[in-house]
């Protein structure tokens, strides 16, 4: 049984490339005393894996030249001499872009897949559901009748993002790149209005869009887009810096905010997430999230992509803005 | 008796120069019904002014063409035909540029000169003390043992905020200009550290002066200052974004902080503020600051240039750097 493996090979300067990455293909192993070995279904590709790739001080430790690439997975168990796994137990976890995985089973928790389909345990239920979930309504702060602008609001995050913050009862405005997007968010989620930055003068539509100002602003993609909703903030708004997409594969410095004055004049707050915070309190927000999902109030959009060997160019989909929905590497064989 | 005033004549674009300033000299009319006639004494020269001559949305209305500065004041009521105050009084207030005023009393407080000296309601008990008091506590949040940083220190809030967090029991670290004024701030005020920003690497100073990092920074000043400490800050650090000094005068887009991830990965936050957010609570910051000015755990620093003829200029200092402590304008006649 042979394991297909992808191994960071160069760290990249500016976007990820054929330099970046090697693919390995080793047997698959035995389980020793306390393991467990995995067979992974899918590779949830985000954003922040580009940041792990950087030898820089972080909230985690950069990804090791040579070491296979972290991501979160889902799988199943295959083989157990850990107590707290039997063979055939779905498990999320962080076992990384291969598709078999051998670990003493730290990081790994069950899930049960009548419950909600696997994948899911990677989108709403897992890491990007608990960003957007904590980070709005910890961090954001959201009030029913407010105004929440969210940008990748097509991605994984932002998806969730925007429908929470209608299930709130405020006004929420997308920020997406592409008609086809901006009608799904209007259309499939119930977005009340959405902006397409790639056509639209982003400035002129937030006015448009949100007559009454920008109370929260769930930002996903910094650069220019920040310093065009900074200018339409109101008092006392929220800024939640989840990420800056815009800015990960800069070969050049970040773009900060110029527009960051208007924090003072609007006695706005920006204030930076990490999930892992949270962790504690995953199990309720799954179970509210899944309630939502249940309920239809809340629609996983996913967007899948099959094989292994795609993995450098499917990863590349996130900082192209190709991706619709929360982005899958289906590793398992299909057979 | 005559009454010099210094008028806008026209919008400054980047620093401000003999064009934007006109001073006239008009005769000193008589206070009608319900209207008060206050000699100035001194004028509360301020960083925000600058922000005051801009015709753009603010958390203030700009001075227009032709209008008496706005600037803070304490003077003498010489004559009065409004119930609230006598002949005799001290009051505070924005009554300009200007060595007399006449207004209907709103925004005029009584003083006691008893008390303090008339100067320092226009500082530590004025608008910059108010500034820095609710600013540091309420925003910042120094708890004891946490390290303090501020920039333009020995201005007329830094100064302040640096000794209040000292009372609080903190390690502080100033960011100021020049030897003198560094030297001020550890022998005279007693910070544990005070960086010169114009003959020093501010960030390797930083690593130095804060070996367990920054948890808050109080910024005066923006620019690289600010991108330089967002690469020390803490986990959960708060950054009070009170001013942005280097940058009032730019010709060129405000330069916003590149490093403003690091609130991603330090789950930090920067927040805006304005003092006038907190008038109701005036009294009791004025009377705890009044406590420790008493007891000298905290001493008011002043910078009094005497004559109303050198507003432009001595306004300028502000913006050069050139004061140490509260730059107050002594508009009353000597004699």
């Amino acid at each position: 049984m042979q394991n297909k493996q992808w191994r960071l090979k160069q760290r990249p300067f500016g976007e990820p490339n054929s330099d970046t990455w090697e693919m390995t293909v080793e047997d698959v192993g035995e389980p020793a005393d306390g393991e467990v070995l995995v067979k992974v279904e899918y590779v949830s590709l985000d954003p922040a894996m580009r940041g792990w790739l950087n030898d820089a001080k972080s909230y985690i430790e950069p990804v090791g030249i040579g070491d296979v690439m972290r991501a979160g997975t889902v799988g199943q168990v295959v083989k157990s001499n850990n107590d707290r796994f039997s063979a055939g137990d779905y498990v999320v976890g962080y076992d990384g872009v291969q598709q078999y995985s051998i670990t003493d089973g730290k990081g790994l928790h069950k899930v049960d897949p009548n419950l909600a389909p696997l994948s899911l345990y990677l989108g709403v239920l897992g890491m990007p559901g608990m960003t957007g979930y904590f980070g709005l309504l910890k961090t954001g702060q959201p009030k029913e009748g407010e105004t929440v602008v969210v940008s990748g609001a097509a991605g994984a995050v932002g998806g969730l993002v925007g429908q929470i913050a209608k299930i709130k009862g405020c006004r929420v405005v997308g920020i997406a790149g592409g008609e086809d997007k901006c009608k799904f968010l209007v259309d499939e989620l119930g977005f009340d209005a959405a902006i397409d930055y790639k056509s639209e003068n982003v400035k002129k539509a937030l006015k448009e869009t949100c007559p009454n100002g920008v109370d929260v602003f769930f930002d996903n993609v910094g650069g220019d887009i920040l310093d065009d909703v900074l200018t339409k903030i109101n008092m006392r708004a929220r800024i939640v810096i989840c990420g800056a997409i815009s800015q990960y594969n800069n070969t050049t410095p970040v773009k900060g905010p110029s527009n960051y004055l208007s924090l003072l004049v609007n006695r706005a707050r920006m204030e930076g997430i990490v999930v892992f915070d949270n962790v504690k309190e995953y199990p309720q927000a799954m179970q509210e999230i899944g309630g939502w999902v249940q309920q239809g109030k809340l629609k996983p959009k996913e967007h899948i992509v099959d094989g292994i060997d795609t993995f450098p160019d499917t990863l590349m989909m996130l900082f192209k803005g190709k991706n619709f929905g929360k982005l899958l590497l289906k590793v398992g064989e299909s057979a």
